[in-house]
């Protein structure tokens, strides 16, 4: 487990520094430089969308700002939430003056610094929203999912926010749509072997080296049961019926949009074996899946392990889904 | 270093199952069903492209298929390059009535395998060409440059050649095109940690916990030297130095593509940070980054490690790397 890095301080900054620099989008700013908003501006007249939290999770969160998604992004330390004044920052980078919407993971510093910031930003004159991602199916039980952690399926939040905002809906219509999206999303993830913080030592947690955890979070968070690997398709089964159980009961043709990701080190090889596993399920249990996405979505740097995340669609969530962005982490 | 699988001798056909289930664009044939084709089949009338090799690369090799991308791709097994009855299988489907161009990297098992399968086909009326890709400039000095080995600048050659061919042009055109693409094209690695072959109990090789290897192909062939993880800058400019040094001498504004890999487990952040630098070394060198790919885009599985490629552009060369694709591997 060995990072290409420099100083371990510099680790957010370079990295930042190298996503200007890569894709043509994205422009940093705020006073501490740790705000990403998109490089041509937030849309005037439309509602801004936001996020923030700590790094290390690319494409989360920073990289999904964009046209059609995000307007704007607060950005942390390493495992490590933003600040109020970045909040702050990366709101007013987002203001079109129709006010902004703050999709947030379920994490209690974010929430706290995003709140502080609504408080500053409101008083300025920037009416917002704020929606809570709490997706992880394995961090509370349904009788406590507002306790959830947020993981991957912030994807599916963001993207439909982002895309109702561009439509020039309203503040109040665009923070219904993101809390459409987020009571219809369910995630879990599976972690093999953990991941570096820069300049740290050894990693905060360890995986024996036949074991694999059920449910672990994306910092390591403890998950449901640490067991001997089993075959892929073991592993695949368990999550997918975590998942379907945790859905709202519905009825007549169920459409879903299903995202399987890398944490990190799992290759797309073993996404693909997981994916195909958890397609014939979906099948098997009534699903007809309408949109599906494999790849390195929202990682733990050199994290191995995978989650999925399904997103029960309607027809207007399915067309913001797919509706046009020129963000280079959102899939054509 | 931990895998999600089944039975590691189902990995391969299981992870090209998921590929087809995952994309639409993707149909499975041949008799083994080890060719990856485009679903709607090959262009009529239009010069075909195939390449072929190992499995374990993903997006390299088969990921790549696609319109205005490769027409098909011959699998084998995992760092196992394909039979020639499979390359021949790739060809056929490759095939609509206008010849096919095999560009390949310069694996001696793949040149074979493709060689004997070149003969098959004609033998039955397909023209063929053949183009190696020998961009790894640390596996043999310029003297001997027709014994590199191929790495991930083979994606330039596939782009060009495949979007040369969606044009119409005739089969000595692709293939010449193909040609000046791989002779403008250099990379060079760097290998942190090896990966794990299915159903392995160890891996084939091993890197020490503060080292870093200059130069390792991506099989884990012995590259340049071993070295103490020196900052990444540093790393950075090593890889930047030996490349520019490589190209052909040229005068005037030149104009570059640049490809920063991973080659696993390697997080974006890391890519971001080895950009920054090289994309500041190349303006200093008079080089003008006129396209830019940072991501996943030539893997070793769970390797930790990244690679630099550079392409060195023509007006010709830079209309062909953006001319459209579906192919859901190649960026927007």
């Amino acid at each position: 487990m060995k990072k290409l890095l420099n100083r371990p301080t510099d680790y957010v900054n370079e990295a930042l520094d190298g996503l200007c620099a890569a894709f043509p989008g994205y422009a940093r700013g705020g006073r501490t430089g740790r705000v990403i908003a998109r490089a041509g501006g937030a849309a005037r007249g439309q509602v801004g969308v936001v996020t923030g939290g700590g790094f290390g999770h690319l494409p989360v969160f920073a990289g999904y700002v964009g046209d059609g998604l995000l307007s704007a992004c607060a950005v942390g330390e390493v495992f490590a939430g933003p600040p109020a004044d970045v909040c702050a920052d990366s709101i007013r980078a987002a203001n079109g003056g129709a006010g902004v919407v703050c999709v947030l993971g379920n994490y209690g510093g974010d929430k706290m610094s995003f709140a502080n910031a609504c408080d500053e930003v409101e008083a300025e004159g920037i009416e917002t929203r704020t929606e809570i991602v709490a997706d992880d199916v394995a961090s509370a039980p349904p009788a406590e999912a507002k306790k959830r952690r947020g993981v991957a399926g912030m994807l599916f939040a963001f993207k439909v926010a982002g895309a109702k905002a561009a439509t020039g809906a309203s503040l109040d219509d665009v923070a219904r749509m993101a809390n459409r999206a987020i009571a219809r999303t369910r995630s879990i993830g599976v972690a093999l072997s953990p991941c570096l913080i820069p300049g740290a030592a050894k990693p905060g947690f360890s995986i024996g080296e036949d074991e694999i955890e059920i449910g672990m979070g994306i910092h390591g968070e403890p998950g449901l049961e640490r067991i001997k690997l089993p075959p892929a398709d073991v592993v695949t089964a368990t999550m997918v019926k975590r998942l379907v159980e945790d859905l709202p009961k519905a009825s007549g043709q169920r459409r879903i949009a299903v995202l399987v990701n890398s944490l990190g080190a799992t290759p797309l090889e073993e996404l693909l074996i997981v994916y195909r596993k958890a397609a014939a399920l979906l099948g098997d249990a009534g699903f007809a899946i309408a949109r599906r996405y494999v790849g390195h979505y929202a990682t733990s740097m050199e994290m191995a392990g995978c989650s999925i995340s399904l997103l029960e669609l309607d027809a207007e969530l399915e067309a913001l889904l797919d509706a046009p962005t020129s963000c280079p982490f959102w899939p054509r």
